[in-house]
Formats: structure tokens, C-alpha cells, sequence
């Protein structure tokens, strides 16, 4: 980073705190219809900045739900583009009591900002609406061509967002999407993240008679659905955790030998983790570390599960019906349709013959999404993290989906960048969510950082072509 | 039965069917707290018609619900005293929409008598009320001693029973124990029931965690307490349906001779069972016929299941707690305690080391009851009714369980004959519950030819002993 650059970012700390503030004071509560003037008034808002930056193409793009608000700078015909990615919209404050401060007057407190959505989103988003400002008033341009979306739906689900990627499919095509919305692996360990994991999920139900019975004069002979669920569920793994569905680990990719390296560096301590959400063992596969099963690895958990009589006391039934939830975690190389089908047949053929089954498939889910590390953004992001942090920082997996980001790789072949610039304990989605000062003007030097870097490579990409 | 008792039981069905429908008319739902007066009312009226019949020591027994009815005749003390029990309450007549006539207002349709509680219980506690009645008129006395005691609580479960028999356990005092409450095997089979199985009931709670958490941020390491209890009820049973906790079956008593010929005479129809509940396969310990587990064998059923997510659609979360009730039914020999505290100790040692277990007995059930075929009533009985319906009664057993009974065995020491007068198909707890006349007319003849062998016996055993 230039000196100059470096210099402005640190005279205008001040111009940056009071943009956030402004953006936290609107509650954009996009589940609460009562708050839906809000949100579109935050939309607007951040609509007015991008014009106030210099962005281009401002415009606030309806959904059939909450608007997302789109800007670009596209001056580079040979430089990459980024789509960044992120979201204006919040969770409630519920519970109100919680907050030491109210939830949307931001403060600061031992060297954080306090406020509803500061990690999550809107602090993230403006770590890099900051940095495109900082380089617009400074040089006049951007150092990348740069697309902006942010949406008002991401605490919803983002119900709306799949249609608009598609119908939005040219003007958002880009060479790599980048998201600042998940967090690093821990204050002293800064990190990138590069893949998400896919998720299938399952409902079953079992018919063992035409009514349920009574447990005196029948029990001994007629079926029992709850026996026959217990039965079919036990045989869906091992005793050493292996999902037990033949083909199911087939086409799982080999993991990167920098992944597993990163790994290795991680050293995570399964004794805290237990300690801290008082397990007694953990669960899944023998011979698999700890992370590595909760990020590379598929999983296969039962979510929910019932029948017969849950009051309380006792009832004598012998239920007719019994139902699960489960779902899988999927891990790259595993076709989502491929795994939906095999456990559907698992299921049915596993079956006790005691048992009638369903098995409903529910959709809209999908494949684990991965960016190669040799993806040049991903050099770009490391740089830049380590450059501003003074700390190397590892690449990480995530165990969870996000299902936009899979839709964004599908229609528009982008590999995710997840830049994760706050902490895991920010209090997401509960009281005295914050974002440390910190990481907030580290956040923008490093969006910052890692435009510049990308330009970068694409002018020493270039000059070796020229060779 | 002398050709006298018989004409005047002939002459006397239109008096005997006007006094069931009075008492029919009551609607003595005890479950209903706006009909405690209704209850209340048929108390009293049966209380009359006791004292009109010629019984003595009539009494309305108050309980800390509703009141028990008792009478009794014991002028014979060289002869055996019998205890009738039966019960005046009903079951509400919801849906009220069913009923092709009111349900309190007693009809006859194609030769049925159909209103609520005909045959659960108040038409077959007239049969004995009217067989007595008809001693009393036509001679001055009853072949033997009967005491009567007729509660108000059985459909609500007779929670003030109990501490009645116990409190009356003097005035209570016979040598047999009388029920008409059971149906009858079939309309072409009638049969006497001389056992009931015991119920021992749990509820287990599974916890793996502090939290439900995340299925993507920690599947693959984070137990799931429905997995825990998958794995842990499976182990239940084997593949043969045996019930796998050690010492389980130990203590069980050998079948009586007597009762496995008549299971041989039954020949149950396993297809029609099977056809009757849309069952695709029977269940229970393989190498034992369809009613002996109904019966006689001891059965272990899951009766309800939950954990995490019960609701529409899907959620990501991998469950803390999970829970299941579950009961077993005990046949004559087995302990109610020693199996609470086997299936107590099975599963906390087959618990996965994933999982803290919780297991709650529930009390206030217990052993199975039973009568030995050689006692002189059920010879008694099996006469009565083969001298009425001239078909040859099968002694049959009831596979649910009748707490009451364990109660009158366990405190006054009194074997049960179950003399089953109605049929199973007669609609208890359902619209259009009924009662055949000649079910009740037979049920009278029955009930009197019971009472008058048992006195023949006396005689000859008297006779023998005097030899």
C-alpha cells in the first residue's frame, strides 16, 4: 500500500467510524414487517453513498421481498473483476433487555463498536465501501474493476436473491466473487476461508399399521413404528462413524496438500471445545481430526425425530407413524442429486419389513463450494491479510452452507473468496453485537490491500504474457 | 339352573331391560366436572335399586372423587363369598355427531341395545345386579355370599380405588374376585379370561450437550443426542424379537397345560389380523404364536420419540436432548420392580459414551395378575356360560393390563375371573356403543348359573369333607 494510501485511511478514521454509524442507526430488520420502511430506507442510503464514492450503475434492484442495491466500477477492460458480496439487512434485537447500549445507537466500549448488524454485515460491507472510497478520492479509480451487491434478504434466507443472480446473470459476471461475512479463525489467528460445505436434506416417515394400538392387547405382535425407525436409523452408521450408505464417500476430491497443511498449523484443542459445550466424547469419523471432520469431511446428522406419545405421563400407545429429520453435509466432489438418490434407496431398502416408508427430498439445497488455492485471489487475500496484520494467516474451511454462494458459483462460475474480517464470540444475532475498532480500520487496509494486490497480479500477468 | 329361576329370568327380560335404561339414562361421565351431579345421581340411583333388589349394608362409599356403591348378601358362612366389582361411570360421548341415536337416551336397533356405557359397564354389572335379584325374589336368598362394589372412577383410571380397597379391606374380604368387564373372544367363542399383563413404564432423556448447535458448523464432531438414542434403543431387542436385557425373561412361570390347549383351540387367524391393520408384517419374539405374545409373553414397546426439530420444512441443528418413553408388559413370575430396575440398569449401560442418560420409572403400575385354572370359580364359570350358550368356553388371557386388579390381588388376595359378557367389536368408548339382547339376557342366565355352581360346589365339597 502506498504511503499516501496508508496515511489517508489513517487520517480518516474518524469519517469512517461516523459512515458506519449512520448505516447502524437504521433498523434494517428484514423479518419484521413492521420495520420494512426501514430497510428500504437503509437501502437507499447506501445507495446515496456509492453515488457520493463515485461508484457507477447505482441502482436499487427490486425483489419481490426486500431490494438489493447494486453498484460497479468497470474502467479496466484487462484488469479481473470482483463481485463483492454482502448484506444491509439485520437480525432483531430481541432480546431487548440484553443490550447494554440500545441496539441501534451505536457506541463504543473498550475498544469496540457496539450495535445490531456491525459484524454482521454492515461493519464488513463498509470495511470495503471504505477502502473503494479511499482509492476513488485518492487516485480517481479503482485498482480492479469492482461490482457491488449487497441484499436486504440474507437473515431471511435470501428467498429472493437466486432469481435476481439469474436474471442479473450478465451485469453481474465477474472473475471472483469475494464476501466478507463469516469470521477469522480467532483474534490471533487471522484466516481466509475457501469452502463451504453442500447440504441434502431428508424427512422420513414410517407406516407400520392403519392406527395405533393399544400397547396391552396388541403389543407382542403388531409392528411398532418407533421400533422400526430405531431400527432403520441405528444402520446408518459404524461404530467407528462411517456413514454406512455404499458409494457415499466415492467422490469425495482429495483434500489440497495446503489445506491439510493449514490443518496441521491449526493444532485445535478438542479438550476446549468439549469443556465448552460440555460434551462427553465427540462424534464422527475414527481417524479424522477434529476440524477437518467439522469442514472437509461429509456428515450425516439426524435433526429431528418423533411419534407415538410425547405428553407428559405415561400413554399405552403403540404408534402407527413415526418420523425423522436428517441431513448431510457434503463435501466437494459429492454430487447433491447423486447423494439424494443414494440415501433415498438406502433408506428404502434398509427399511424393516415391519415398516411402509416415505422418504421426501427437500430441494434447494446443494453441492459443497471450493475455490482451488492456487486461485490467484487467493495469493491477493493472504497478502493482504498477513501485510496488515503482521501475522500469517491460514486458509479455512467452513462446515456450514450459504446457500447464495453455491447459486453464485452454479450460474455464475464464481469461485468464493470468504474474507472473514471479524471474530467467531462478536455476538452475532444476540445482545452487544460488536466489531472491535480494530478490525474494523484493519478491515478496510486489508479490502483495500487486496484490490491492490489483484491489480497487481493481473499487470505482472500481463507484462509476463507480453514476454 | 332349575326350570323355575329360568322362567321367571324369561319372564322378566322387559322388566330387566326397563331398569338397564334407567341407569343408562344417567350421563355419568366421570371425566366431565359438569357432570359430577349426573354422576353423582346414578350413584344414588343404583344405590336404591340395591336396596329394592334385597341387599344388605347398602352404602355409598364417598372417595376424594366419585363415590363407590357397595351392598352385600353373606348369610352363608359355610359357603364361598364372591366380590363383584364393575363400574357405573362412562366415557364422554364425543363425537357427539356419530351417534345414530342420543347417547343417553337408550334404543334398540336390528337386536342391539345402543347407548353410552351399555356395555362398558353398566349392562353387564345389570346382568349380575338382575341375576341377583332374581334369587332374592324367587327364593328369599342367594346361593352364596356376594359383595358388591361398584366405583365411579374406572374411566378416568380409578385414582381413588386404591386407597378405598385398602381403607375397606375388612368389608371387602371374599374368596374370588368377579369382573364383567372384557369382552368375550368372539360371538361364536365365548371364553373366560383369567390373566391380565402387568405394565412397568420409562421415560428416558438423552444429553449430549449444553446447546442444540449447528448442524454445519459442528457436524462431523458435536454428538447428536437422537443419534445417542438410535443407537441405544436399537439395542433393545435382537433380530428375533427378543428383548435383549439380561435376565429379562428368568423369572417368567411356565404356561399352565390348560392354557396353551386352549391357545391350540383358537387357531388365530394371522391373515385377517394382519388385513384388519394394514400390517405388512407381524412383530414380537419369533417361535411363539400371535396370541401367546399378545397374552403371555412379556413385550418391551417404544411408545413415543422427540428431539430437535418437530416442525415444517427444515432446520440445521444437531439436538442436545433427545427422549423416548418406553414400557414393557410382564407376564406372571416376572417382578415389577427387579424389571424396573433391569431395564434401568440396561440402558444406563448401553447408553453411548456420547450421552448423560436420565431414566424416570413411573409407579403406580405393576405385576401381571392371574388365576389358576383349578380354582373351583373357573370351573364355576366355564359351566355357567357352556350351560347357557352351549358352545364350550376357551379360557383366553388379556394382554393389557387392569391396575384395579393387581390392586384387589395384591391387598385383599383375590384371584379374578374376568367373565366377559359383551363382544369385541361392541363400540366401547365410540358412537353407537352396544350391547346384543341376547348378550344381556344370556349375561343374566350366566351370572346366575355362576352363582348356583359355586354354591353346588360348596355343597359337594362340604359333602366330600364330611365323608
Amino acid at each position: 500500500m502506498s504511503q499516501s494510501l496508508e496515511a489517508y485511511l489513517d487520517q480518516h478514521q474518524d469519517h469512517h467510524l461516523s459512515a458506519l454509524f449512520e448505516c447502524l442507526r437504521y433498523p434494517s430488520v428484514s423479518t419484521d414487517p413492521a420495520r420494512s420502511a426501514d430497510v428500504t430506507a437503509c437501502a437507499s442510503h447506501i445507495a446515496e453513498l456509492m453515488k457520493t464514492i463515485g461508484l457507477d450503475a447505482v441502482e436499487i434492484l427490486p425483489t419481490a421481498g426486500h431490494p438489493s442495491v447494486y453498484a460497479e466500477w468497470c474502467h479496466h477492460p484487462d484488469r479481473p473483476t470482483v463481485l463483492f458480496y454482502g448484506h444491509y439487512d439485520v437480525q432483531p434485537e430481541e432480546p431487548v433487555e440484553g443490550w447494554e447500549s440500545p441496539a441501534f445507537e451505536p457506541t463504543i466500549k473498550d475498544g469496540q463498536i457496539i450495535a445490531r448488524g456491525v459484524s454482521d454485515d454492515k461493519g464488513q460491507v463498509y470495511c470495503h465501501l471504505m477502502a473503494l472510497k479511499a482509492f476513488l478520492e485518492t487516485t480517481g479509480e479503482l485498482p480492479v474493476n469492482v461490482k457491488v451487491l449487497i441484499e436486504g434478504e440474507e437473515e431471511v434466507g435470501s428467498p429472493h436473491l437466486p432469481p435476481l443472480i439469474e436474471s442479473e446473470k450478465d451485469r453481474l459476471a465477474a472473475d471472483v466473487l469475494l464476501i466478507s461475512d463469516t469470521p477469522m479463525y480467532s483474534a490471533d489467528q487471522p484466516s481466509l476461508c475457501l469452502s463451504l460445505r453442500g447440504l441434502v436434506y431428508f424427512q422420513v416417515q414410517l407406516t407400520t399399521a392403519n392406527t395405533d394400538l393399544h400397547s396391552g392387547q396388541h403389543g407382542g405382535a403388531a409392528p411398532n413404528a418407533i421400533q422400526s425407525l430405531v431400527e432403520l436409523l441405528s444402520t446408518l452408521k459404524d461404530d467407528q462413524g462411517r456413514i454406512q450408505i455404499p458409494g457415499f464417500y466415492d467422490d469425495i476430491l482429495p483434500l489440497d496438500p495446503r489445506i491439510e497443511t493449514a490443518l496441521d498449523q491449526l493444532a485445535f484443542d478438542d479438550a476446549a471445545y468439549m469443556r465448552h459445550y460440555e460434551f462427553l466424547a465427540l462424534s464422527g469419523e475414527v481417524g479424522q481430526g477434529t476440524l477437518s471432520r467439522r469442514w472437509y469431511r461429509p456428515t450425516c446428522d439426524l435433526n429431528g425425530i418423533w411419534g407415538g406419545y410425547m405428553g407428559e405421563g405415561t400413554k399405552t400407545v403403540i404408534p402407527a407413524q413415526a418420523f425423522a429429520k436428517l441431513s448431510c453435509r457434503l463435501v466437494q466432489g459429492q454430487d447433491p442429486h447423486k447423494i439424494c438418490n443414494m440415501m433415498t434407496q438406502y433408506l428404502e431398502k434398509m427399511c424393516p419389513d415391519t415398516a411402509e416408508i416415505s422418504v421426501t427430498v427437500y430441494h434447494g439445497k446443494g453441492a459443497a463450494v471450493g475455490t482451488d488455492p492456487s486461485h490467484p485471489a487467493v495469493a491477493a487475500a493472504l497478502q493482504a491479510i498477513e501485510s496488515v496484520r503482521g501475522i500469517q494467516p491460514v486458509i479455512q474451511g467452513e462446515g456450514g452452507s450459504i446457500p447464495v454462494v453455491e447459486h453464485f458459483q452454479s450460474v455464475l462460475g464464481l469461485d468464493p473468496i470468504l474474507m472473514g474480517l471479524n471474530l467467531p464470540d462478536d455476538k452475532i444475532h444476540a445482545p452487544n453485537e460488536q466489531f472491535s475498532l480494530d478490525n474494523y480500520f484493519n478491515g478496510i487496509k486489508i479490502a483495500a490491500q487486496f484490490y491492490l494486490n489483484l491489480s497487481q497480479q493481473a499487470v505482472t500477468d500481463s507484462n509476463a504474457t507480453n514476454d
